[in-house]
């Protein structure tokens, strides 16, 4: 027996609390190594000679390259449990791997529990559980200077004509705003969007506004606060939910609070909320990032000097940064908050941060940007949520690189799925491109492989999110030119990628609880991927071809949702993708 | 190379921030597959090309019998790193361990940092550093109703006379109070004792007060506020931390706000306070925990109908419990708080403790009460250290059960330690004995190996405890046999476990930081093993024989601290133990 290669963990992605007293347990196990699994549990305080532990098989659910993974769902009405785990091997050798420790499985082991794992009591409020609303929503990501031009009378003073042909430069304004987008919200709501999540809209020099002056104003060349209110309530009006960019890893180096460390230094009273290096603070305006690395006066993100960074451990800057989240959450009714650069701040300002906001509105959805595995944030404790570019990235090398075989694929996507509870994974915020990538168009010309990658991320777990613009076609390489202008002249019905968007999202709308918290089964094929969907007796199954032409099993009587000009001769052509349903 | 035994996970107990800008890395392999690891790392926003990952071999510094341990420790002035480790197998095998996959490692990996594993900015806020002054402190328990009884006046109505060779039923009292632990402060003193831990003193009808009817008075039995205050100031006086328990996971039946549920059901205010199942309420005051158990009205400790389990879910109850935390804080200036049955609260609920708590007293020190792993509660954001109690199991399994060889013992010592970060270890409270277990003089009669035991835990990492009377010589099997009147008679200069304990006290508090923070290496010999505790120059090396006689090493010139009868001939005979010091 592998005893290296098994690995569980109470209190982390292994174990989730699917209810006040039901809780699905996870193991994983080196790669066919382990034949068979009983989990022996009870609560903590009844095992014993009279009452020994009660047992139930895992399931060997999945695998990839490395480990098999095992699962088992149960209920337990006293919300405590002690459990251990009996392996088999295929030697016939067995164990019983009880609080991270080995034994020699026995009687007196198996009577006494305080040997055991113990899950000490279900504690609702530390699931990571995110609001059920997200589940059923589609998002779509608004960088609002790109949008819609509204308003020309809020228009910054070099704002360029709306040409979404042209690159724009990194200091280029275009005059969109939120009247511009409140104009474009039955639009949206024809494309079937239920989620506006907005870039930055607080008050800041650049046209990203990532470099926050007062983040208690909206920017205004984005318009006011009346504006914005009633952006909200329209959106609301159509059951569209609203996410707001919030930078809280650093400030603005244009905002009166840095310039008030710039010019009282020590003597100022915002010196203790920033990490200062050493004296004196300021820096030539001109400066580059890389000169300044060298000299680095004071802590940034990365190393721009115009971002000077927040020490989020002192306790006037917690409480500042603390309120201006609730400010929005009560007085704007906003019903989420992306969370830049979340990985910098400390977690011990995002779990009040979390507290704070849910105490206010308790189904608020909280999303960090975060581009690595992202565990500590996903206890439960902070964020529902992160950007999902990891997940998204394998599917990307996937159908465009073709770099990997659909085995490893499936591997890769299963590894990554299994680094977070199920819970988890369906607060996943999943994308194909962002203000922060090159736009998919640009990453792949083929229609056909822009298309499969639409459904597939559609059919995977997770809350589904479009860049303003990918759902016409609009191609755009690193930044500044994936921020061109919205192309709106493309929105018409010969757009086939608009078209097609539309009746991706119709269908992960239709099916909304299907795909949010169905079992997820992927197979690979020789050259391709299918992915099932199960909830109760419905399954959809996705079929996805890569360059060769794929059989198809006979669909007569299932309801074909995708893609139906392919399955008369019952096989796929390469570069497609194949969606029906069973009852 | 064995894929499935390489495990690292950033921000766990594999990751110790010891300054603002110095981490220390650990990464677990499987026992013996691999030959070296380098670790590659760099500043996140810095490697690339031109200035590809730097890169250091990690040491493999321990193993137990399924793990080799490999650490490093380095400084990183930019405060945030990306790092990914270069695995070499026995075999030449070599691949990449990055973040949480494993790649081929090629020259395009290690100048592109974004696969790597991310410590995005190190955060002292959330590092699980406790106070400082934990290491230089050895605890003396304290069950007040039987250490001292000074006024008695306040003894409860049927005191029994003070007979510490009677065993105490589960209902008796003696009458020990807060003024007969003044009176004893320069006993404790003289013992060696610096850190002061009373189990609870608020008011309640029980001999032991885990059945709280008022978290707000101290009880009438045991003194009042003054006479608290009082203890606190003259153990102050003579630099004697105090620490008190509080019992949150839930609250004694007979409190006024159980009885207000009780009798006002679904009226009352404090309804949702608790955990109720079903009505009617009350039982029978009675009732065994066995058909309470079947009935469940409400949740409860264990399943002991007089400890009705708080709702910590709850916000009342949150500000209520935690406004109590800070009460006896502020008011009262107690030094640490124990937490009674800390892993059945939830961890919501212990992270706004533990940031209350410290925004009033940032050097307090946070103990809970769990018996098992407890990795959970040990991040930094909730507790500094747990009662030891499975660390020192394994201890008192080798010297009185003699049940594994000096290897497995040495092994199981490894992986305890290898749970937690090496600055969790060094705040772990550990005890040989109780109010919740056998005394050690029970557990086993041979006072040698008592002595060993006491010699042993002092070398550990972690704040050692001493149960009253272990000092000297006490018995006593589990509760309530444990809990016997303090035998005075026993302090005298004739009692040699009394005499041993007070130097191993004072061994340990001459060389504290020696013996807090030094590394620790522990030798298994043929019936015996060598404890190693080293910061810089100076080492102590502790030895201890089981049954048989052991050699020793030529120790002229070296300072014996410990054990000196047994050297002349350079052996050491059974059940012995022998310590010295190299400088």
């Amino acid at each position: 027996m592998f005893k290296a290669g098994i690995y569980h963990r109470p209190e982390s992605e292994d174990i989730t609390l699917l209810s006040e007293d039901t809780v699905a347990i996870r193991i994983k196990t080196a790669l066919n190594d382990i034949k068979k699994i009983k989990l022996l549990y009870g609560d903590p305080y009844l095992i014993s000679a009279d009452k020994p532990a009660i047992s139930q098989f895992l399931i060997k659910k999945r695998h990839d390259d490395i480990y098999d993974y095992w699962e088992l769902e149960l209920e337990q009405k006293t919300k405590r449990l002690a459990y251990a785990f009996l392996l088999e091997d295929y030697d016939g050798e067995v164990s019983l791997y009880a609080d991270q420790q080995f034994y020699h499985p026995n009687k007196q082991i198996s009577e006494n529990g305080s040997a055991f794992f113990k899950l000490p009591y279900f504690h609702l409020i530390d699931a990571s559980i995110g609001p059920r609303w997200v589940k059923e929503t589609v998002w779509y990501q608004i960088f609002p200077d790109r949008f819609n031009n509204g308003n020309i009378n809020n228009d910054p003073v070099k704002t360029l004509p709306w040409d979404s042909t042209v690159s724009p430069q990194s200091d280029s304004f275009y005059g969109g705003d939120l009247e511009g987008i409140i104009e474009k919200l039955d639009y949206l709501i024809d494309l079937g969007i239920n989620g506006l999540y907005l870039t930055p809209i607080f008050k800041a020099p650049s046209n990203h506004k990532y470099d926050t002056s007062d983040y208690y104003e909206v920017d205004v060349n984005f318009g006011d606060k009346a504006t914005l209110k009633k952006l909200i309530d329209e959106a609301h009006k159509r059951n569209m939910r609203v996410m707001l960019d919030a930078v809280f890893n650093h400030i603005g180096d244009q905002s009166p609070i840095w310039q008030d460390v710039i010019k009282n230094e020590n003597q100022s009273q915002y010196i203790d909320w920033f990490h200062i290096n050493h004296f004196p603070i300021a820096v030539n305006s001109d400066i580059t990032d890389e000169a300044f690395s060298k000299k680095a006066n004071y802590d940034t993100f990365a190393f721009t000097p115009h971002m000077p960074k927040w020490n989020t451990s002192n306790l006037e800057v917690q409480e500042y940064l603390l309120s201006i989240g609730e400010y929005w959450v009560k007085e704007f009714d906003i019903d989420a908050w992306r969370l830049d650069v979340a990985n910098e701040v400390d977690h011990h300002f995002w779990r009040q941060f979390s507290t704070r906001m849910k105490q206010i509105k308790p189904n608020i959805y909280i999303l960090g940007e975060i581009w690595h595995t992202s565990q500590p944030w996903l206890d439960g404790s902070q964020f529902d949520g992160v950007m999902n570019y990891a997940y998204m990235q394998h599917i990307k090398d996937f159908f465009i690189q073709n770099d990997q075989t659909p085995e490893e694929f499936t591997n890769r996507l299963t590894h990554e799925l299994m680094l977070y509870s199920d819970t988890t994974n369906q607060m996943m915020f999943n994308l194909l491109d962002s203000h922060d990538t090159a736009r998919i168009q640009t990453e792949v010309s083929n229609e056909k492989i822009v298309r499969q990658l639409l459904m597939f991320m559609f059919m995977q777990p997770g809350t589904p999110d479009i860049y303003y613009g990918t759902e016409l076609g609009m191609t755009g390489g690193d930044d500044p030119d994936n921020r061109k202008p919205m192309a709106w002249q493309l929105a018409n019905e010969d757009n086939i990628t608009y078209q097609n968007t539309k009746i991706i999202i119709k269908i992960r709308r239709q099916y909304a609880k299907l795909f949010a918290e169905g079992n997820l089964v992927l197979i690979p094929l020789q050259d391709g991927i299918v992915v099932k969907r199960q909830l109760g007796q419905k399954i959809i199954t996705g079929v996805f071809s890569r360059q060769s032409t794929l059989p198809i099993e006979d669909v007569s009587g299932m309801t074909v949702l995708f893609g139906n000009e392919d399955i008369l001769e019952r096989k796929l052509a390469p570069h497609s993708v194949f969606v029906y349903l069973t009852k």
